[in-house]
């Protein structure tokens, strides 16, 4: 799968992730109120509106960008009914020939790492037959367990052909409380990385990157360019883009100088874009529009970016 | 909710917890037939094995035990099949005055936590409406990317009066790669048990325990007697008893003076027993009676350790 997304990213020129995160705020009026009318001021209205914003936002989006991160938590609050429209959400995606990295986040140790790897990326036995229940080609998995939490995700990685991207520096303010510890004089975050890139080893894709990513927030480009030469073939998902501050120049750091080796994902600055003065013009009715026009000015802003290190 | 408990604990005199971690090859053969014969091989047909197999266990041993742990990831790799048992379950184990713990090991930032936060402990607003999704009462929280993370769930706990389990030091055996490091001369773990017990200042129970408590393996009972100290008003966690290898005589470390301090889990001990050799007796027909004198014998052997120090 990591083959797949190298291809894409440079199919479209675009080393970009779109993150599907639908708070109920960003969701135009029209689409709500249409679902509301529909199933009630519920929990499967809530996820009827999701799953409409979602999916014209894919609509006018899919031919430009690679992948798509769903984030399960914003499903995962509306209960049942918000992890179908988790679940519409990824295969629609799929459909449309985009990679779906499922933000999942999961993390747990032997048989229960299993189980959500082949709840997620795998598929389950029941009696004779085989299902793939959820079904992404990428999950974010936090390492805090160690290998004993990790290995079982690579695992049915190996046999799915499907990837992970594991935490390393998150891009929070207090993401360092724990993760920038000195540990033998180097953070944290290094011995992880560290890990990452050995983990990455086992289970190599053919463009010279693994199949193990690793997460490293744009709101930290120093330490990116530290962990950038510590997993020189590990692939870095880039949060924090935009709405977390980070910006085209700050995330030079986190590529390879064969202009692979990251993608930069940014949620509320395509999804909600209408809401911005910078797009205002088209109006709530054409949000799709207005993140069109924002994933066409985010890459601009990268390869720029790219081309005048 | 700690409150509630620590009132339950006393008064069936018995510190544990029952995970209901139901992987289909503990489920007894009659009941898997039973719910393929009605749904069919599908993930419908395992979800009600699942379900069917927890009905047993908690209506066998409810009136003898505090609480029971739910682990979502033996759901969730049915789909969303899976998680609608795990709600039933949820559910259920509520309607038999159980206190329920959710391990479900979630952890984000921000809106992102809070969207877990809500989704698992709290209510979630839908126009006009709120709603309950799946309403556990305690939930397991990774602490890997610092207090934003936690601090939304803390919040959803202190107005929902819930409270959570922080991992500091899990059961696994590379639970050290990360968690032990030493940060000037001290464990991390040691760090994470500080951080939980600062939190847990922010929101305390009744009788001198707080709404936020913390994860800390059996089968680590030195690092446990450390805790123990360094986190005198946290309720801790014992994964790790039985089938990992902890025993009773480990545990007494992780318990207070008062007897309090500590709720010890046993999943595959309990809800297997019936396919141990001791507990053979009962046969796969019956066993919820063997859940039942397994549970029995795990209060003996704990209340023994205890009364013997």
């Amino acid at each position: 799968m990591i083959n797949k997304l190298i291809a894409k990213i440079q199919k479209t020129g675009a080393p970009i992730v779109v993150g599907l995160d639908p708070m109920l705020g960003y969701i135009p009026e029209h689409i709500q109120k249409k679902a509301f009318a529909e199933y009630g001021e519920t929990l499967e209205g809530a996820a009827e509106a999701i799953w409409q914003f979602n999916k014209e936002i894919v609509d006018k989006t899919y031919d430009l960008i690679p992948a798509v991160k769903p984030q399960i938590a914003m499903y995962e609050q509306f209960g049942i009914e918000g992890l179908k429209a988790y679940k519409k959400t990824v295969d629609y995606c799929k459909s449309r020939d985009l990679v779906v990295i499922g933000d999942i986040k999961r993390g747990d140790i032997g048989s229960t790492s299993a189980a959500y790897a082949v709840g997620h990326l795998g598929k389950v036995q029941v009696g004779s037959k085989c299902y793939v229940p959820f079904d992404e080609d990428f999950a974010t998995v936090n390492p805090y367990l160690g290998s004993d939490g990790v290995k079982p995700f690579m695992e049915v990685c190996k046999e799915e052909n499907k990837g992970l991207f594991i935490l390393v520096k998150t891009s929070n303010p207090s993401s360092g409380e724990f993760q920038d510890q000195l540990v033998n004089g180097r953070p944290l975050y290094e011995l992880v990385g560290e890990k990452v890139a050995q983990w990455g080893e086992e289970h190599m894709g053919d463009a010279g990157y693994s199949y193990i990513g690793a997460v490293v927030g744009a709101t930290y480009p120093e330490m990116g360019a530290v962990l950038r030469k510590l997993m020189p073939k590990t692939y870095i998902l880039v949060p924090g883009y935009g709405a977390q501050g980070g910006k085209g120049k700050d995330l030079v750091n986190f590529f390879n100088e064969d202009g692979l080796g990251a993608i930069v994902n940014s949620s509320r600055g395509i999804i909600a874009a209408y809401k911005q003065e910078k797009y205002a013009k088209f109006g709530a009715e054409n949000f799709g529009d207005a993140s069109r026009a924002a994933v066409e000015d985010m890459v601009a802003d990268i390869s720029g970016a790219l081309n005048a290190r």
